[in-house]
């Protein structure tokens, strides 16, 4: 893949070490092309890695004399990457050959560096930190709180002070609204013996961090994975899903389908006569997009291979009950899932 | 414009009361069909007008389907709303005549209802009261903070306890940083007597407000466009950044071209011997989203109109020492602006 042309923002950070929200970066061999706008041509500048930096009032028209200049012939690009619009404009009177790639950035991406996952490491922690806030906050004032607060209360509990950048904005939710996978925050209160499910994360150098609890608001909450629910029903789920979301982190081998590992925690629910209140896959890849590949579902045969980073996030929604989730992000070290 | 086609979320909530993150909205003459998957379809069912809530796991394919089943010849996108892969799904195997009309759905927008108007009346007004409260904070604990964290606070003081959300991600600068139009929070610490430059805005009903002060950190900081600097030069640039403001504000007319109004505040910069530092347009459109039509910039032949809604936002940016920008959005009212 010796040319390829990006402009999508985390792609282009793993490409060169620095990105903007206005760029077109154009690699050509070995030579690389950052091409962007006056207000981050200076930071551009002092950050990328082996790549020459290009100041334009018009990406695409820079874009393309690049292309006409070095008599390109051949280039890469993925078609989800671009407006239908701004790919008009740059093929445009153009005598080059696009080739329509879908997915050929995040594919490179799929196989984390040690390095990557260091700092994957990192941002787990970090967003762990904030759940313990959150935790702290909840048993002190979370009484009689309306959930509106409590996001809001969670979102400064994992920014720290304005120190890191949300991954996605946090899921908190209380029994019957945690029934639905993509909670908004209601007016709903937390009362004492509530069921609590939190899905938060953190960046830290770009690289996400995802985790979800559910947890039971008792004499005190925490978010710890062994939980003690009031209800017995509650308690028989959460179990349930656990022994799940277990199941597929003890078991998880290198060598094995995605759609394998998802059926790890499809089948435990499955055999308890849940299946059908667990309506979404097992997990995704994380790194500098939140979701990204490898994807854990029922359909894919991707083979999972060492330094691969994904979540098992086994869930049963209840509607009108409760929901239950557990999510932790592993990576693959020696053949085996890690907790990260 | 009978029938058309659109994805975007601000775009929707225009045409049916209601919006979220994945749909496909369909006009065909006086119906109108909103596709949805099964995250959104209850409450999309309870919120949207005059409009077919259909559930669907594949949108583009439903949206085919519609197309098919109702014999469309003829239907208008706009081909910044599509990614060129989705377009080119969208149309695949389909004999239908797609026509590209760049922001058909944004130039519907540019006059507002009075509802609208009262909506972004209030809108300002919470937008206010944020700067209200983060000048009270500043007053008490500012000194020696970072911008980093007073960034987080000014967050804290728009959102004002989750109640509402950003317009967008405020910025907050301090001297030689208020000098680069869109400033990042650095470490760099507020003194006593700093220039500080503060651009936020809050959302109501999903409508934006937008307003920018410079004010000094003296005695009492307070964000009033009357401001009292200690250093002569800044007190200079503020008060002709005033200037250049007021004379917009008092002489933009219906009937003038966006061009004529931008040179209301330009000229007078360029007269004081500055035009070279003020380095962006005169104002944009606010409305669901927080740049749209009409653009008040020095080539722009669109003519003014009562119920249109803008910024008047002139600057001055000295590299290295410090900036002023002076932001009110205004709307035609009676042949003339007024402050909102």
């Amino acid at each position: 893949m010796s040319n390829y042309i990006l402009t999508n923002e985390n792609a282009i950070y793993y490409e060169c070490n620095y990105s903007c929200d206005n760029v077109i970066f154009i690699k050509l061999g070995n030579e690389s092309f950052f091409i962007t706008d006056a207000r981050y041509t200076i930071e551009a500048k002092e950050k990328v890695k082996n790549t020459e930096v290009i100041e334009s009032s018009d990406l695409i028209k820079s874009a393309q004399e690049i292309l006409t200049k070095e008599k390109i012939k051949e280039i890469i690009f993925d078609g989800n990457d671009f407006t239908y619009n701004k790919f008009n404009k740059l093929t445009e009177n153009l005598k080059v050959n696009f080739t329509n790639q879908v997915n050929f950035s995040h594919l490179k991406r799929v196989i984390k560096t040690d390095d990557e996952i260091a700092i994957l490491k990192k941002a787990a922690k970090i967003g762990r930190n904030g759940f313990e806030r959150l935790a702290k906050y909840i048993n002190k004032n979370g009484l009689n709180k309306k959930e509106t607060l409590l996001h809001f209360k969670a979102v400064e509990a994992y920014k720290n002070m304005g120190k890191y950048d949300l991954s996605f904005d946090p899921i908190i939710a209380i029994n019957e609204n945690a029934a639905k996978p993509h909670a908004l925050p209601t007016s709903k209160k937390l009362q004492k013996n509530d069921l609590l499910l939190v899905d938060a994360g953190v960046k830290y150098k770009r690289y996400c961090s995802d985790r979800t609890c559910t947890a039971s608001f008792g004499d005190e909450l925490n978010f710890s994975r062994k939980q003690k629910f009031k209800s017995k029903k509650q308690q028989k789920i959460y179990d349930l899903v656990y022994k799940a979301q277990l199941n597929a982190i003890e078991n998880a081998k290198v060598g094995m389908k995605a759609k394998d590992i998802d059926n790890l925690t499809r089948s435990v629910i499955e055999k308890a006569g849940f299946g059908k209140y667990f309506i979404h896959s097992t997990g995704h890849g994380v790194g500098l997009d939140i979701h990204e590949h490898p994807y854990i579902n029922s359909k894919s045969d991707v083979i999972i291979e060492d330094n691969m980073v994904f979540t098992i996030e086994p869930g049963i929604y209840l509607p009108n009950e409760f929901g239950v989730r557990i999510e932790d992000t592993i990576v693959m070290k020696n053949g085996k899932a890690v907790i990260l």
